[in-house]
C-alpha cells in the first residue's frame, strides 16, 4: 500500500502485529484514532504501556496482579487449602465469574504442547511444587482443557506431586447444560457416560 | 468480568473502546501484549502518540502527510492541471496504487450527508474552491463513492466551481453502485479512471 505519511505507515505496521489485526483493519483503527480526540488516543497509549510495566504476576498463585500477592490469595476467606489448577488468567476469570468456587487457584502460564514448543520449564510449575509442600493442601482440582496437551500437563503435574496426601480431582467433562444429546460429540458422551453421577432429584 | 487487576480492567477497557474490537478481543490482545517482548507495547504506544500529535494535513490537498506539504502536492512531475476529488485518503492510495493517476489529488474528508450530520462545513471545501481560483485546472475528476451522499457532494461541489472554465469528469460507473472505492480492485479502478465521462448534472 502506498501510504501517504511514513508516521501513518509505522502506526499501521505496528498495530497490524496484534494477532487477527491485518494491515487494513490496522489502518481503519489508525484512521479511527486519528478521527476521535487525542485524549482518547493518549488514554489507549497510557494504559498500553501501563499494563506491560507495571502488572505483576502474584508470587503465589502467578495470576495477573497489581501488587505482590493478588487479591484473590490475599483474601483470607477463601479456603487455602483447595487449589484449582488452571491455564491462564482467563480461566480464573471464568470460574470466578460463576461465584461458586471459594479456594484458591494457581495459574501455570499454558499447558504442555511439544508441538507448539512449550515445555515443562515454560510453564509455572515449580511455584505450585513449593505451596504443595509447604501448605497444607487437601485437594487440588485440575481445569486443564481437555486436549491431549491438558491432559499431559495434567499427568505431569500428578506424577510431580504424587508423594503428596492429596486428593486430586478434574472438572467434569460432559454434555453442557441445555445442549442437545444429538449434536454432542461422540468423545464427549462417552465421557459423559463413563462418569455418570448418581441421580439426586433436589440437584440441579 | 472479574478482571484480576485494575491496570489489565483498564487497558481492556481502553482497547475495546477501538471500532470493531469487543471485550473479549480486547482481553486477547491485552494479554498477547503481556506474552510479547516489551519493545513492542513501547513501539505501539509510541507509534500511537505520534500519530495523533505529529501528523498534518497538507495544506494544499488536506491529505494526511508528514509535512506541510504532502509529497504528492510537493511532486513537479506531477500534473497540477487535473485535481481528483476524494472522500478520505484511502481514496488516494487505492488510485495511487494502480500507479496510472499523474494529476494531483483533494481529499474532502468525508461526503456531505445529513443523515451521518455531515454538512458542507464539515468537509474541506474551501481550500478546494480557494486552489481552483488561484491556479489554472483543466480538469477535476470526482472520485467519490456512487451513494446519494456521494452524488450530492458531487452536484454540490459542481455547482460551486462552475463558474470556472474547467471540465468536471466522474470515474466511470464500472464500480459496483454501493461498493466501496477502497476495496475495488486495480483493474476496474484503471478503466474507471481511463472512461471517466463529462459530468452532466442530469446524468445518473
Amino acid at each position: 500500500m502506498n501510504y501517504p505519511s511514513k508516521i501513518l505507515e509505522k502506526a499501521v505496521e505496528e498495530i497490524s502485529q496484534l494477532p487477527g489485526i491485518g494491515k487494513r483493519t490496522a489502518l481503519r483503527l489508525a484512521l479511527h484514532l486519528l478521527d476521535v480526540p487525542k485524549t482518547q488516543a493518549d488514554n489507549l497509549s497510557k494504559s498500553i504501556i501501563q499494563l506491560v510495566h507495571e502488572i505483576k504476576h502474584c508470587k503465589k498463585c502467578n495470576n495477573l496482579s497489581d501488587t505482590e500477592i493478588c487479591t484473590i490469595c490475599a483474601n483470607p476467606y477463601r479456603n487455602e487449602k483447595i487449589i484449582c489448577v488452571v491455564e491462564d488468567l482467563r480461566d480464573v476469570m471464568a470460574i470466578e465469574s460463576t461465584q461458586q468456587y471459594n479456594g484458591k487457584y494457581h495459574v501455570l502460564g499454558g499447558r504442555i504442547s511439544p508441538m507448539e514448543g512449550v515445555s515443562v520449564t515454560d510453564l509455572c510449575i515449580n511455584p505450585l511444587v513449593e505451596r504443595v509442600k509447604e501448605q497444607n493442601i487437601d485437594e487440588i482440582i485440575f481445569a486443564l482443557s481437555a486436549t491431549i496437551e491438558g491432559d499431559t500437563t495434567m499427568f505431569y503435574l500428578y506424577k510431580v506431586l504424587n508423594d503428596t496426601q492429596i486428593t486430586f480431582t478434574t472438572i467434569a467433562r460432559g454434555i453442557g447444560v441445555g445442549d442437545e444429546l444429538e449434536y454432542t460429540d461422540e468423545l464427549t458422551l462417552i465421557r459423559s457416560l463413563q462418569n455418570r453421577v448418581p441421580y439426586d432429584q433436589g440437584h440441579k
